[in-house]
């Protein structure tokens, strides 16, 4: 693995087609907006380019692929964004190009540099190493690649409320706005839009709240049942990772989501100067400082819950 | 009254002295935030200032005014912030100031002229246009200076999320951020902190839903009742004005709340293309296209709500 400049990786891609670009599992606004301005900044050079998930792509990202034809070849480059370790590719794909992906662009400093050659910087999203990324190609940001670019940076920063924001990331935003990005839109969508079947899932969460560690720690259980009573789905949890934080006196919110398999997904949020990824790290998983995830067993929830929660403490106690 | 630009409004503050600053009756975060940072750029200049509100401020506003000592002194120049009419600045001020203000700077169109001088543009918040003046007295833009114009930056726009937020709202947002704007923790104070007591509050709120013409109208009201039983009161209510909306389906949300005298101030939230100011101008009120209020008396309850929905349902028909 090398570490490459936004230009080298520009030159890589400019030597390159039949192109392919991967997006991490669960794909969420950033992978999936870094994904799209990519490959829209490919195909408007002339290259044959297309990318690929693992899962769905859920139908509120819909936008970031309009107008794009699937194009079909055999790939002779692959790109992987926002993907920190290999794993995350989900079990298709991981099979399928677990070492063989060329370049990786991340702004995640766990990355585990699988890649060849490796963008790498660390900030809000994805998206703000993208953007310089098209340019470097030579490409336009046109409205629909800024779209894309505002969505990573949008959804990776709760809208510009985490502390991951920096002056770069309104910088960013205001190009993208400029470049006519259709914000209100996009926001209308990812942020205040709450179906009913979410209000629903959302009561049933908030009634599995539990407070630990003198309510400084607040977990919250989204089980597939929960799922099946509202009517609701894994596509609409984006939002109930923050909440079990936003509780007076919280400082470490946990989200453990029950996959079709059994397994848990965890998602753990802290305030600073709280290391989300330290707890994370006590469950093979990681990420930001504020913002982390690991998984649960299925065969292991009541053990692994305990483990997740001593991690917790040890945090806790540890600052 | 005169229109006046930046400069010339920092002209005539620096002829001043003795100069008494206004905010708006319940007062938010953009009246505060482009009070305190006007006020605190006048005493680095060496002025006498202070800034005067008819009801209290909340206590999560405290920080806007830390280390500020009150001044006494007969006012000899009297500005207004973000106040688009005399009667917002509520009874005590209203009968005081009413007909002497010298200064107005705000970002209301709707603004009724009724200082001598008027410095007002369309923009996200009167911050915006604090800032410019902040720097044309030659004052720097100091950390405590940065808090304030973040904080009315980021409150009237729901922390970057609605469609008044521009290229420049971004721009100036990564000045305060570079100028040293604790955002973090603003951020956390304003839209990540949900108490216990405001959780009791939603719920009972979420209640009283009513939905209007096919679900596109959302109405909730929020009573004394409720805070009573609640804990909470009138200075946790600034994010429930936008839950009506966020309802799938919802293009106008309504949040009537009842005062402590039983008047109900009434919220309006649209989506694009309905006009929220012109359902408030049915009833004698005003704001923005997005975002406007009005009042209904408490001997009028329920054909002013009747009124209320009338002017929603020819607002829906109109486009």
């Amino acid at each position: 693995m090398r570490n490459v400049t936004v230009e080298e990786a520009a030159a890589l891609l400019r030597g390159q087609d039949q192109i392919l670009i991967l997006t991490h599992r669960s794909p969420d606004g950033d992978t999936l907006g870094s994904g799209f301005a990519l490959l829209r900044a490919l195909l408007s050079c002339g290259k044959r380019a297309r990318l690929l998930c693992s899962d769905p792509i859920p139908a509120k990202y819909e936008y970031l692929r309009r107008g794009i034809s699937d194009a079909d070849f055999a790939p002779a480059f692959v790109v992987a964004v926002d993907i920190a370790d290999e794993k995350l590719l989900g079990a298709p794909l991981e099979a399928q190009y677990a070492g063989r992906i060329d370049l990786c662009v991340d702004h995640h400093l766990s990355n585990t540099g699988y890649a060849k050659a490796l963008l790498l910087r660390e900030c809000a999203a994805t998206c703000e190493l993208i953007e310089p990324l098209v340019r470097a190609l030579g490409c336009r940001v046109t409205p629909a690649i800024a779209d894309c670019i505002y969505t990573g940076l949008s959804t990776d920063t709760g809208c510009f409320r985490y502390s991951n924001v920096t002056p770069e990331t309104f910088e960013l935003a205001a190009e993208m706005l400029r470049a006519g990005a259709d914000f209100d839109n996009i926001n209308r969508v990812m942020f205040e839009t709450k179906t009913k079947t979410y209000l629903k899932l959302e009561a049933l969460v908030l009634a599995s709240l539990e407070l630990h560690f003198g309510g400084r720690c607040a977990a919250v259980t989204i089980t597939q049942e929960m799922f099946r009573e509202s009517g609701s789905n894994e596509t609409e949890c984006d939002g109930i990772a923050s909440l079990p934080r936003k509780i007076e006196g919280v400082e470490v919110g946990l989200t453990l989501r029950e996959r079709a398999d059994g397994s848990f997904k965890v998602s753990v949020r802290t305030y600073a100067p709280y290391d989300a990824s330290a707890v994370c790290a006590a469950l093979g998983g990681g990420g930001h400082a504020r913002a982390a995830g690991c998984e649960i067993d299925k065969n292991d929830l009541a053990a692994g819950k305990a483990r997740l929660l001593s991690a917790v403490q040890r945090e806790l106690e540890a600052r």
